[in-house]
């Protein structure tokens, strides 16, 4: 079969290699129908993330058919539609039984990290029964392909981490795929203020027509002075970092009210500058972590009924074959005006 | 009136004042029994807290009898054994109906700060009847003066922040009395293991009579390690800062758990580096904050009940006019084997 | 001054009662511009609250003008434009100090109950400042009666007690005034589904345009029938009670899923069989109880940016000397196809 | 294999049965070392659980050795010493994936009910990998019988359901095992006082052995004067159910304060009256369920600890094959002065 394999920094390919098979009773082969490009996969690109090592097949969403299942797979059977999850949980462990499932201890985020990802003809999915959701006949694929990882990622890790309460006023600051997902899934919790804060126009435009109340472009605004002039100087009740740099999780800091929260989903290479010696007095919480997809379900139910529309992401479409090019068209981002890629077979 | 005066960086003296009086119809006039010296006293007399000014009575913390009250203080009389509590709130702002009282619009940790505090022979309470507690006729006030600030706050911002569990294994850095607050207040919610972390024999041996699981000298051991060894490399549930200085918070990035929480209670003077390359991923929680002594009527009760022996903090006893006296044997307190000084009428 | 008075079960008028003063330094003197009818004012015309004796004047809701204030009074001053809430708050008794305020020990529910009420010309309102709320100049004083007790009623004891979560599927049981206000402020929390049920299929449309995305004539329809062909025979997950008597309680009983929530918000006058036989294993929450007031400063600045529009739930409007019709037309509601009926000065 | 069989109400036998097989990949087969009887047991030999049918092994608690295990078990191998979980879970449907696992689409509390029980030689476990803990050599596996049920039962549903937290005041509406369990665990969260209420008196004496703070001789006290003497007229922050019959469930409703939680353990056959003619304004909580056994690790890891000792418990001890003298024994418990009686193998 094809794959995008990595093969250390700067370097990938669109290769041959063996497709997978069933290695456990728990694992499911899924041939792949739709995938996606993340953020993080450029991150992997860069060798930022050394776990991931040359040979590797990257990619950890998408939609497909299932290929195959080992014999203690209960909930699937060949020919069903699934949805991938970026995240691998044994449903067992001491992580997975505190719904922890980002750190199962067989588990976590693996796909396309420590073992072979979605980008792909096939897939092998460890823990199949809860690491896969099945897909109803008239189902959107393309628009579920989001709930591989942004969606729940940007709700649990930027909006319930973060608190969000109706009422609320909160800065989401990067208006890339993931702070839009953000952006869309704070309205769940009926803030009454969303600022986007990000250094492209078009990007600022987009966050207008997702409902963003205000947009601040903080390569030509002050973007502190801005936020504190909305809120009375009061500062924010949630700061969403959706970047992972320094000087964006930083502007949190300055941005948060006291009693607030920063939450950060950003995949950070570099440490930070924590201002406690101003924050030590402010009431604040700062969370930091990876999705547990708990909330899969029920962003699920909310695609299929259309209250939730993730395909507003969607901006360009490549057959799988296209992907080198689908990489080049999100790595130059602002100059391509492109959120989400999808891939095809 | 005699009171402790604060003037400018490393200048204090015990010197003739005017004796407060009623400003508003909502203050009560304190006559101070008991008082005591907290670390931020001596963050103050650094310089560290630019809000304090030359000419400033410090002090947040005693009881006293009440020799006045305005029109309107419906609480208290003249001649009420009150505890004063460190955070001043109005009751009625929009910090106060949120229980944030430590962020009070007319309050909040004024005491000693902003406006006149406790190291005096009477000092002006601004909106008693929320910021006073009364003192049944058999209490023991010697103990009751550790509830003005350092048990609330090694509580609420050690112990109910770090979201401390029955079966956690929590680590507390630093053995001065507000790292003791939080061992003794962890207790209430009965974790498995606290590990206490300093540099100083004689206060791990003391946090040990106060029940403490381990402890480690960090000048001798390696304390990451030794934490890892215990919590089976898995880091602890719970790592509470107390002590207010970068390598004893990053200390605490190091130590905790995913899935885990820093609770930080330091006054800190300057920033931190927050490790979040390592930590984006951890699914760990920050705290930071001032007291809002919401837990002071249980604590109250606790130790009335002799639940809670807050009096196992105190090492040294003065009159209030060795004042001077009692600030040399706090400021060494390693060499004097002190944790809390009392200060007696 | 002229006011609606209480004579005891079945008869109430319109007569001359002493202008109210100035009894402690915390109160204020309020000048009534509107005012509203209640459910719970039927239920005290009827005997149903002993509490309430002959002579009271009846009524806890209104916007008004302040026209006199104590001493001690500082948020407000006369002619300041005031919103009354149904619960009056000390700000500094143990209940208060937990945000109880509606068993404040000096206050609670108190206004046309065991003091004076809002159905008058005037009305004295204790502890001002923690039970008024100012009106900014351009805002839409009709709407905000609605704040007074029914929106936050709605919210607190239907949405928030029933723990409402993005996804759910309520069942509102009752689509009076107070069924409409928690149907309302639902969607702060975007359940998937809200089931709304009444008898009157005139309710029942209102509701359809307030975004009920189903509804149930009971007495018509099996109820319980039709919720579980909805829910997969899983039943809901809050079950919210807005009427008041057995019937209904009892069919929130059979409509809760496992895991799910009864909220009740009726004033109940009987006791209700609780079928323990069934529900002992199903992992229920009930709540009932009096709204604290908590999400008034939050429903109110919604209003204010036109969020929420209360006004929808008015229906009828008289002048406040034709209360004696009004009254005839809240009490004949289906007939008069009423829902809250406005009076104003 | 020899087991206790269920033949229509009032009629058990200790008889020969088939030993139990694999029948799913995910089954094991269970030695049972160690077994006790449940006052639900009880319940079921008197008719009162219509699912249990003629012919059913009872019994849902135990300690055992794996005796085979199926294809797809991964945490367990034939000769390890587990702890048998009541309630059985899949890990891996919509209940689970919520950690409802009582409500397990495929488990739940099964064993002893709708499939075969543990009051036998042999017992098969299905799901085994999430239904069973590994026992460490040298732990004491009679005080580990405890935390099949009864122990997580207490904590859960009695002290976690009713939200008990430092400095409370609880009561306790029976002081057979279910309500020592929840006496024990209480201690967890540090309430001020515990108050047992039953009417037997040796029971009573044992709950004081246990650290309750004051007892009640329902039967020849007035149990409400007592407690609201006891806390000022203002009820208990927590009553907890502990018997399972109208008469209890209804004093807790009398004793529960403002703001309060009524938790419900008991297995009831018949509905209780609800008095909402007065709880309908006094903010209270009721919950009722089946335990999810998520603390179960939590407590564990206690009981190994010896911070928590279930021990005390056990009043009585038999061989398994004494099995119909235990139950004797058990049924009379007043007179036999009988809490947990152990079978043994």
């Amino acid at each position: 079969m094809k794959a995008l394999v990595y093969h250390g920094p700067g370097k990938k390919s669109w290769e041959e290699k063996i497709k997978p098979v069933i290695k456990e009773p728990t694992d499911a082969i899924v041939k792949i129908l739709k995938t996606t490009i993340c953020g993080t996969d450029l991150h992997i690109l860069k060798g930022d993330v050394p776990a991931v090592t040359d040979g590797r097949i990257i990619g950890h969403e998408g939609v497909g058919i299932i290929d195959e299942v080992g014999n203690s797979v209960s909930n699937f059977k060949k020919g069903d539609h699934v949805l991938i999850s970026c995240i691998t949980s044994c449903g067992k462990c001491e992580y997975c039984k505190k719904a922890i499932y980002s750190h199962c201890e067989r588990g976590g985020w693996i796909l396309g990290n420590t073992i072979d990802g979605t980008q792909a003809e096939y897939v092998r999915i460890p823990y199949a029964d809860s690491s896969l959701y099945p897909i109803p006949a008239d189902a959107d694929e393309e628009a579920l392909v989001m709930l591989s990882d942004i969606l729940p990622t940007g709700f649990e890790c930027g909006v319930l981490n973060g608190k969000v309460k109706p009422g609320d006023t909160v800065a989401i600051v990067g208006a890339g795929p993931i702070g839009m997902a953000a952006l869309l899934t704070a309205q769940f919790y009926s803030p009454a203020e969303i600022i986007m804060i990000d250094k492209d126009d078009y990007r600022l435009g987009l966050a207008k027509t997702f409902w963003a109340t205000h947009t601040i472009n903080s390569a030509t605004e002050n973007a502190v002075e801005k936020v504190m002039k909305l809120t009375n100087g009061k500062g924010v009740d949630t700061a969403i970092e959706a970047v992972g740099i320094p000087v964006t999780f930083e502007l949190c800091e300055e941005l948060v009210g006291a009693g607030g929260h920063i939450a950060n989903i950003g995949v950070h290479g570099k440490s930070v500058v924590l201002h406690l010696e101003t924050l030590w007095s402010r009431n604040i919480t700062i969370t930091a972590g990876l999705v547990d997809t708990v909330s899969t379900p029920m962003l699920f139910k909310n695609v299929l009924s259309h209250k939730l529309d993730p395909k507003k992401l969607i901006t360009h479409r490549f057959k799988m074959d296209q992907i080198i090019e689908a990489y080049d068209t999100f790595e130059h981002a602002a100059r391509e005006k492109a959120l989400k890629v999808i891939l095809t077979k």
